[in-house]
């Protein structure tokens, strides 16, 4: 085989890479705490005001799954009570430019 | 209350409008079938070896949900068997950009 012989991205893998990001913000809550998170780090107790209809323990898996996923950190202060930051990471961050489309989008069709 | 008295969208809004989006393309197989049709009209078939780990019951299941959310149009044909096409409309069109980021954002990221 030379070097002329371009093989070209198989699609799957293209797919692939919009799975990726649906596995990250496509679950029910992530969105709206990384929207959340947009504006700054937030402790657990914050993020639980700011969107009243999660439930402790959704927000709990939630902030798990996004902090896995590498688009949040999470910072333990060793106070009483303990609290626990919640900060974007520059790839959580990074994640505006696709929920900006996201609401233009709505904004203009539905 | 005067006209100075602004009153900001509610957050609420803004979040649905994402949310909005996320049930058009967040399914599992809608998003390959959006990115199907960019490349224009197709019929059941093509669509279905395409992507060919969908089932004929899935695919069918996800191309009405895309119907009804009026991001393709549906046209049959009177031929013997019956031929059916899917085309965007420019509202399906339209998440072109949106699709676009989350692939720039897996490719850099993950």
């Amino acid at each position: 085989m030379n070097a002329n012989n371009y093989i070209p991205k198989e699609p799957e893998t293209i797919e692939c890479n919009i799975e990726k990001t649906l596995d990250v913000i496509g679950g029910k809550w992530a969105f709206l705490v990384i929207r959340e998170l947009f504006c700054g780090t937030k402790r657990f107790g914050e993020l639980q005001r700011l969107i009243p209809a999660v439930s402790p323990r959704a927000l709990t898996s939630t902030l798990r799954h996004l902090e896995e996923k590498g688009v949040l950190e999470r910072q333990v202060f060793p106070t009483v009570p303990v609290t626990v930051e919640y900060t974007l990471t520059p790839k959580g961050e990074d994640l505006h430019a696709i929920l900006k489309q996201m609401k233009l989008w709505a904004a203009k069709w539905t």
